[in-house]
C-alpha cells in the first residue's frame, strides 16, 4: 500500500501554464490531449494541522486510469482522521483527502475501455483494489486486503482534479446533480448498503439508530426507496418532527434520558411489538450495538457501521434462542455504488447538502468536530458544467 | 405452555391390563385399536432427586397425535437440566424427559393423514409449535414463541411409548438403526443446522469448535458430507488422531495450553493462512465463542449452538472492515431433521454410540456429569423389531 | 381430495332457525356458541349451468377449523372454470364457489389456538394442505401434492359463511376494508408472489405482461412498494395514461399491432436498453410467455402465472450465452399472502373494485366472459361490521 | 471485438533465436527478462482445413497480462467449431484454439501484482471482459456483453505459451498435475457450474443427462463432492457399471430404446419416485432439455449447458404449478473455476485423459467428430516442471 501511496504523492515542481479543458466540449476532444499544469488542492501536510489550500501539479492518468474535473466534493468524519492522523494506520503525507469527489471525466489513461470524455463520475473510497483474490472477483472487492482507499493512500477529491481507476468510480445518473450526488458516493452507499445487509424485504422493519444524522438520513430515505418501514431511532424530540414528517419515517423512538431497556422496549412497541426485522447501526457507541441487537426479533439482523473503539458484549442466550444475526457492513461494493446512485436518480433520495468552498476547509472542520453540521458539507469546486 | 405441559402429564391410577401390540403386525393393524395399559418410563418427580423408573399409564393420542413404541432413546445434556430444573425456564414436575427417541408409529390419533402404523420416527426437541405465526409459516418453526419442547414441557422419550404430534417426527430411513437414529434426532441435526447456518460451501473450511465430543463429532461427518473442510479444535493431543484418523478432518488444533491468539492463530494458519470461512461453536465456554469469531476470514460466518452463561465480547472494528456474520442456531427445523436422517442414510454419519438400559438412567447422568461418556448414550427401550 | 371435497358437501335439510351473531358482541361471546342454521350461498350444481343462489346449512367448524362470516368475495375467472368444469381436473358437484372471501370469525373449531372471535381473515385458494410433506415443512405448501382448494375440493366463499382451516387464512389488517382485501386473496398474492420470484431487486426494472387488468394493476403497484420499476405491457394506447399517471409505471409498451420481436425490442430500449431484469407474464397467451424470456436482460428472470393451454417455445442459445431463469409461479403461500396484505396495509396497494351483489353471480359470470368487468368484481356479502 | 484478436494475431517473421527459461529457475528470475522467439502452435489458417503446426512469434505480455508456458492443453468440441467457423459468429483468422491450457506463468507485463513467475495457472475460455459493467463488477463476468474467449477472438492453447490476462487464470493447486487441469478448466468448471445453478443442496438428487461423457463424467464426481446424490442418465447399458461403480452414481437410467416418457418416469423412479431436485443437461439434443425438465420434481431446477441448435417447448402447466425453474448455465466464473480446481486439488475429481502430441491435433479432430475419444483428450505441449 505505501507503494501506491507513494505513486500518488505530490511532486513539487515549477507552474506550469494551466490548461482546464472547456467541459462543453469534451466529447469532441481528443482522448489523449493534454490537461496538464497546476489544480488548487487542499493538502495534509502535518498530521494534526490545519490543510493547506495550495497549487499542486494535475498528475497524468496511467493505465486504467482516468482524470476527473472534480465539480462537487463531499466532507466526511473520515476526513477529520486522516488530518489527525489519529487512527492505528496513518497515510503517508502530504495527502489530498476527500473521497466524495463527484465530476467529469476529461482525460482517458492508455486501456480505458468503460469511460469516455465527460462521463459523469464519482469518486469513493475504494479506489482499487488487487482484482484478483477471491473477494474482488466475486463482488466483494470491499474486504480485498490489498485495496487502497481514496484521500487516505491515494491522493482524494478536495481538489480540481483527481486521478481513478476507471472501473472504479460510479455512474452518476444525468438527473443527479454533483452536489446531491457527493453524499451518495460514501453516506448514501454505506447506509444503502447495511440496509441490503439486514436482509429485510418490503414491508418489514428496519431500525436505524441514528436516523436524523449526515447518514441516518439517507438512510431513511433508502429503506423506503427498498420498500422497508422505518423506526428511526435518535435523540432529541427535536427530532420527531423531522423524522416523522420530512423523512416519512413511521415511527420515532427518542432515546433522550433513556435506559437501553426502554431504548429496546420502545422499538419494540414501535415494530408490531415484537422487534425490527432489521437494524442499522450509525451511532459511533458501544450501547448502540447492543441495544441494536436486543431490539430484534427472532431471525433479525443487526448491521454495524460505526467504528466506535473497543468491544461489545452480546447476549448468547437470545442470539441462539432467537437466531438472531450480526453483521458488520463496510461502504459498498461498486455495483452497490451504481445502485445506490440509480435509485437516487428514481428521486427517492435528497440529501441535506450544504455548499461551501475548497477554502473552508478547516472551518467545515472546526463546524464538524463541534457537530455543527446539519445533513452533509459538500465542497463547491467547480460550477455545474 | 402450562396447559400443553398439563395435558401430557402423568396420572396415577390402578394398573390396567397391558396390551402392547406386536409391530411385527402393524401394517395390518387397525389404524384406531387399543394398545392401553401401562408403560415403563423414568420420572423427574423432584428436582435434584434421582428418576423414578416406574410403571404408568400408556396415554391416547389426541387429534393429529401419533403413539410411538420407543425403541432407542438417546441422552443429552439437556435432560440433566430437566432432572435438575438449574434453568431459569422450569418444567412441571411430574415429567418424563428424552428428546432423541426413536421408534414406530403403533397408533394414530384422529385426523392423522401423514404418518401410517409402523412408520420409523424419531421424536424429537420440538413437539410442537403454534403453526400459525410467520415462524411456523416459513418453516421456522424453531423459533416460535409458542413452541412446546419435548421432554420438558411436554413427556418425552424416557419411556416404552411417547405422545408425538404427526407433523413433526422426523423420518427415520430403513438403513438406519434405531440406536444410530437416537442421536441424530437432537446432536445431529443440531450440528448440521449449524454447519448450514455457516453458509460454507462445498470446498471451503468449517472450524469446529468442540469437534470431538458428542455433539462434534457428528457434526464433523456431516461437515464432510456436505463438501466441507473441517478444522477440528478440541482439547488433548490424544483426539488428534481421532479428529484425523477417524473422523477424517483435514486439519486439528489442540487448545491445551493454548493462548486464545494462539488458538485463532493455528486455525488461521490451518485454514489457507487466513482463517475459516465458517465456525461452529459447540464448547460452551464464552472464550469460545470470541475465538469462534476471530478465526474467520473476511466474509465468515460463526454459528454459536451452545449456551454458556453470560455475554461475549466482539471487536468492532474486525466484524466491520471484514465484513465478518455472527449468528445463534438452535436445534433444527423438521425440514433439517428429516435433511439430516436422509444424509445419514447415505452412509455418511456414524454416531458412537454406547448402549444401555433404562434402569441405568441415574448411573447415566452421574457419569455424564463426570464427562465420561464417549460419544452418545442411547437407552435401548425394546429391541429392534 | 375425494373425501375432503366431500366432506364440505352441501347437505339438503329443513330449514334451521337461523341464528347468526351479532360481529360487535364477538369478543365476548363463548367460542363454542352455536351457529347453525342457514346461509345464502351461489352454487354450482350442474356444471355450465347457471348458479343456483339458495339456503343451505352452515356447517360446524372441525377441529382446526373455524366458521368465518363473509363480508366481500371476490370474482376470479378460475370461479368461471368450476362453474364450466373445462379443466381436466373437475371439482365433484354441488360445489360453492369463491376464494377470496374476506370476513371474520364467528366461530372456533376445537384445538384452534392461533386466532379468536372477530379476527379479521381471508380465505383465499389453498383451503389446506397435508402440513407434513417437504413442501409444507418449508413453507411451500402451494406445491404440497395433497393439497385442497377453495370453491373447488371445498366449499368456498359465494356464501355468507364459510369453514377455513385456522393455519391457513390470511390476516387482513384493520386499516384495508373487506372489499379491498377479497381481490388481494388471490389477485394481490399471486402477482406479489410472482414479482418476489423474478428475484429483481430494488431500483431494478420489471416488465408487467398484462398490466392493466384485475390482476396487472394490482401487480404494478406490489412492484412499486418492493422498489421495482415497472414497464407495463398491455394491449391498446388507451391504457397508456392509466399505466403511467394512474398505477405510476415508468414505461408503457403498447402491443397492439406490434409484432413480437417489435415488443420485445420496445420494452428492451424501455429497460434501459438492455431488457427487464425480471418480467411477469400474466397474459393467458403462448406468445407473452416467448417475449417474456426475450425480453429479459443477461441474468434475468421469467414468471409465468397464467395457464394458457400448450407448450412455449425457449430459445437455448440465449437462455444459456445470457444465463436466463424461466420459473413457474402458482398463487402464494400463507407467509406470502400475510406479506401481501400487510404491504397493502401500508397504502401501497389499491385495487379497482366493482361491488356487487350475491344474486347478481351469474350477470358478473357474463359480464367476466366478455371481458367488460374492470379491475376485480367483488360480491358484497354482508355490510362492514 | 475485433480489435482484441487483431491484436494478439499471428504476425510471420524471421526465426528468432529461442530462450526458453527452466522453469526451475523461475523464482529467481527477473519478472521483465526476455523470452522472445518462436513458439510451435497449431493454427488455423483456413476454416474446414486442417490446422497447421508450425512455428510463430512468442507475444509479449502488455499491460496486466502474462506468458504463460503451456504444459498441458485439453481439446475440446468447441476446438472443432473454431476450426470449422460453423458458428454464426467467427473468429477471423488465422486463429490458435485451444482454452484449456494449464502450465507457469514465466513473464509478467507491466502492471501485474496478483501473479509471480513460476505460478501454476490456467487459461481458460474466459480470456478477458470489460470489468466495469454491472456483470463484471457482480462476479458475472460470464455474461459481460464485451468479453473475449481464447483460442476464438484471442490466440489459444494449443501452443507452446500463450498470453493471459494476470487476473483470469485459473489457479492450480500443487498437487493437480497439469494433465488433470487442463479438462477442469472447460468441462470441470463448467459442469460444476451447473450443479450450483441448480440449487440442489447435499443430500438431494440430480440427474445429469449425458453423465458417462467427456463433461459428463467430471460433472458426476463434483455432484458427489458436494454432497448430491446422482441418477446418471446416458446411452447403453455398458455404462451402467460405469456409472455406478467406477463414478459411484446412485443409480443408472439407460436411455436406449426408451420413449421421453420412459425415461422420465425412469428417473422420477429412481429419485425417491418423484423427481430429481435438479437436472444438468449435457446431451446436446433438444429431448434432453424436454426430458431434463419434465423429471423434476416441484420446486426443482434444470439447467442447460448443451447446445443443440433450435427451440424447445416447455409444458406450461406443470412449471407453474409444480414451481418449476429453468436455466442456462455458461462455463463459470474465474471464482468457480477457482473452486472447481481447488476441489479437485481435494482428491475428489479424476478426469480419465488421453495425453497425445499438439501434431496429432488433426487425428484427434477426427476422432472426435466421430466420437471416439474416451473422456478427454489432452495435447501434452511439455513435460511436467
Amino acid at each position: 500500500m505505501a507503494q501506491h501511496g507513494t505513486k500518488r504523492k505530490l511532486e513539487t515542481g515549477e507552474p506550469m501554464s494551466v490548461c482546464v479543458p472547456d467541459t462543453m466540449k469534451l466529447a469532441s476532444a481528443s482522448p489523449r490531449r493534454r490537461i496538464g499544469g497546476l489544480k488548487k488542492a487542499a493538502v495534509v501536510e502535518e498530521f494534526g494541522q490545519p490543510l493547506v489550500v495550495k497549487q499542486v501539479p494535475v498528475p497524468e492518468p496511467g493505465h486504467g486510469e482516468v482524470l476527473v474535473k472534480v465539480i462537487a466534493s463531499g466532507v466526511c468524519h473520515t476526513d477529520l482522521h486522516v488530518r489527525d492522523g489519529d487512527w492505528h494506520v496513518k497515510p503517508t503525507l502530504p495527502i489530498i483527502p476527500g473521497h466524495e469527489g463527484a465530476g467529469v471525466v476529461v482525460k482517458l489513461g492508455p486501456g480505458v475501455t468503460t469511460l469516455k470524455l465527460g462521463d459523469r463520475v464519482g469518486h469513493a473510497w475504494l479506489h482499487d483494489s488487487c482484482g484478483g483474490c477471491d473477494y474482488c472477483l466475486s463482488g466483494w472487492e470491499t474486504v480485498c486486503g490489498n485495496q487502497h482507499q481514496t484521500g487516505f493512500f491515494a491522493n482524494g477529491c478536495f481538489a480540481e482534479y483527481t486521478i481513478a481507476e476507471a472501473n472504479y468510480v460510479g455512474k452518476i445518473p444525468e438527473n443527479v446533480s454533483f452536489a446531491q450526488a457527493a453524499p451518495i458516493l460514501c453516506a448514501g452507499v454505506t447506509t444503502y448498503k447495511a440496509l441490503k445487509e439486514t436482509e429485510a424485504k418490503p414491508g418489514q422493519w428496519v431500525a436505524i439508530l441514528g436516523a436524523c444524522g449526515g447518514l441516518g438520513h439517507v438512510g431513511c430515505q433508502y429503506a423506503q426507496a427498498m420498500g422497508l418501514k422505518v423506526c428511526a431511532v435518535d435523540f432529541g424530540s427535536d427530532k420527531r418532527s423531522y423524522a416523522l414528517e420530512v423523512l416519512k419515517c413511521k415511527a420515532y423512538v427518542d432515546i433522550q434520558g433513556k435506559s437501553s431497556e426502554d431504548i429496546v422496549a420502545a422499538v419494540k412497541a414501535a415494530c408490531d411489538g415484537v422487534g425490527a426485522h432489521g437494524t442499522v447501526i450509525l451511532a459511533p457507541v458501544l450501547a448502540a450495538f447492543r441495544q441494536g441487537v436486543d431490539m430484534l426479533r427472532p431471525m433479525g439482523t443487526a448491521v454495524g457501521i460505526s467504528l466506535p473503539p473497543g468491544d461489545f458484549m452480546v447476549d448468547i442466550f437470545s442470539l441462539i434462542v432467537q437466531r438472531k444475526t450480526i453483521r458488520g457492513s463496510i461502504v459498498g461494493t461498486r455495483k452497490d455504488l451504481n445502485e445506490s446512485l440509480t435509485i437516487c436518480g428514481e428521486g427517492h433520495v435528497k440529501c441535506t447538502v450544504e455548499e461551501r468552498k475548497l477554502e473552508d476547509i478547516n472551518g467545515i472542520f472546526d463546524d464538524m468536530a463541534k457537530g455543527k453540521i446539519k445533513g452533509r458539507c459538500v465542497l463547491r469546486i467547480a460550477p455545474d458544467p
